[in-house]
């Protein structure tokens, strides 16, 4: 194996590999990359077993990749992207020197590195069964991520629930994220006729948000039990999860007996000022909101308290006293991204509805929690 | 105790009794900052035992402070700092409600914290009984430190080795820092006539560092256990290290048989490279020197080695191989701060001897480690 290669097509294409490898992985190899270097491309695979990442780079793509000879090799992933950042050379050489050592080179600068054999490496299976791939905007698909995979929950006490839940019926696509205390749900109009019901987790649609951050487009495909990204010379699986999804549109309440509209700026700026105030490592603001105000207050075990006064903007309804999360109320105000925000109340025990007036696209419920007095 | 203070003043002073608070005290009260309002200041105090700070602001000073009633009390240093920092308005309002309970308001924010009552705060003597205090300009302090604090060793095996030692002696000053394997040692000609021997905490050098940043001189005190740092209206004591430290000199050689003049940039460069192969946890750089060039490796267990080659400006003696720490190495350059480096070599077992060309005012020791082939 030996070839030539432009120093920022290696290290962007070593670091979106590098998006599948787990720093903890029971199996030697996969804490590598393989390379591949056929007769026209480098194709870097990576994967931590629940996502794979493969890449390639052609030769005929342009005088950045120069193959003089072909051969495979797995080579940590970490050492090999660190010394490909370190090298002060616009062009780095790979080349085998015997067996699994492998030499890499630039500027004044040599590394060894000693490999595994290719070939023990898991095979992994890019193909998709999907006959009907679709087209996505990413910048679409990434504000999806934007405003629900936050709800996820960071507990796998129930597994599906670190996913975003992706469905897909008449020409909807149909985001949902919940960790059963709080739930963001997004509806957009397509111009496909999709049907699906996937749920993706929310660690790998991260990794996901980031690789595809600079393509224009991003072709999906999806299978029994893995979604494939599909953009320029990439593809990335990703397992998906199991279990089915729970039905979250009951929780979306139909109607109200207060509606508060208030400016977002004010609200988040208010929650934050007592974020630092927590009772049992959780903050807990109340609100006490009238036609006039809200006054949110939040007290710790140690005796501190706070007291913010927020204009309100309209309010309709019968005074009311709730408490919730504060950072629950503050991520989910920042979500809908207005500058605005209108929460419907069903009363101090019931969920609570936060969403851009007039826009039922984005809608973030948050459950209160019982106010102590 | 009531008190309307500038947010901005209020918040640099807590900033600066914040570099006293330690997260692990095991007296509740040092982890408050005692704050004591007379009829002309306010004064904040703050201590670990080791370290502690004292900083005032008078009310004619400006009329960023407004006493309308004197009092004493101890808050919580990460709350209060919390609070001030994060409350939207230019004027801080403080003020005793009962007791102990303290309201702290501003802008649409009020923030309750309960205190402790004074007198649980333990008596803090900032009297120096050094009749003789000396000023020293900020800036040359602070490059002292710059340019030893960093070899001071980390472990408390031997305490003394954990500070940077102060010798003043005939118009010089002599700053000395060592962990045993390297030693960075200073001297400057003074225009006084000092004589002290003393080793200050590293830890508490970098705060006090931060602390003087901004200041152009700081008036410096010497008692029997500790020394202080005073400016503006801010006094900082620190407790010295106690042992006798080492004596030094003996360890800096006085001839060689080799030496090196290379690109500063070049060096630091191609270790930097290096640094991410590690041994044991150690990096170790073997250098191979002769008249045209350094040839730098390094190598680690996984079997990754690098290989660097450096052109050399100028050098005088037989080749020699030796090895060290590759970071030691780079330390010590950067230290050093000039264009072009010169290391001094008396065989491959002997200290090494970095420094700038013709100036003897700032050497770095570095011990070299052996070989293996």
């Amino acid at each position: 194996m030996k070839f030539k290669i432009a120093k920022k097509d290696f290290l962007d294409a070593l670091s979106l590999s590098s998006r599948a490898i787990s720093s903890t992985t029971p199996l030697p190899s996969l804490s590598g990359i393989k390379i591949s270097v056929t007769d026209n491309s480098l194709v870097l695979v990576s994967s931590d077993s629940n996502i794979s990442i493969r890449t390639a780079i052609n030769n005929n793509d342009s005088a950045a990749l120069i193959i003089e000879e072909t051969g495979e090799i797995v080579l940590n992933a970490r050492f090999l992207l660190e010394i490909v950042r370190k090298i002060d050379s616009d062009f780095i050489e790979v080349e085998t020197i015997d067996g699994t050592l492998i030499k890499i080179s630039g500027g004044n600068s040599e590394f060894k590195v000693n490999g595994m054999e290719a070939d023990e490496y898991p095979l992994i299976n890019f193909e998709s069964r999907d006959n009907n791939p679709f087209k996505l905007d990413t910048t679409l698909f990434n504000q999806i991520i934007d405003e629900t995979a936050f709800a996820c929950s960071d507990k796998e006490t129930r597994p599906v629930l670190t996913g975003v839940n992706f469905k897909a019926k008449g020409n909807k696509l149909y985001a949902n994220a919940t960790d059963s205390y709080r739930l963001a749900s997004k509806t957009i109009d397509i111009d496909q006729d999709l049907d699906f019901n996937i749920t993706i987790p929310s660690k790998y649609l991260s990794e996901i948000y980031h690789a595809i951050a600079n393509e224009e487009q991003v072709t999906i495909a999806i299978d029994t039990q893995k979604i494939s990204f599909i953009f320029g010379n990439s593809i990335i699986d990703t397992r998906l999860l199991d279990d089915d999804f729970p039905d979250t549109s009951r929780l979306i309440p139909n109607s109200y007996s207060q509606k508060l509209t208030v400016s977002s700026k004010e609200m988040i700026n208010a929650i934050d000022r007592t974020l630092f105030i927590k009772s049992d490592g959780k903050n807990t603001v109340k609100m006490n909101i009238d036609p006039e105000k809200i006054e949110l207050t939040a007290t710790n075990q140690s005796m501190v308290s706070s007291f913010e006064t927020i204009k309100v903007i309209s309010y309709e309804g019968e005074p009311l006293e709730i408490s919730c999360s504060g950072k629950y109320l503050q991520d989910a105000i920042k979500a809908i991204g207005s500058d605005e925000i209108t929460i419907n109340f069903s009363g101090e025990l019931k969920p609570m509805v936060v969403k851009k007036e007039g826009d039922d696209s984005l809608i973030q419920i948050i459950s209160p929690v019982r106010t102590y007095r």
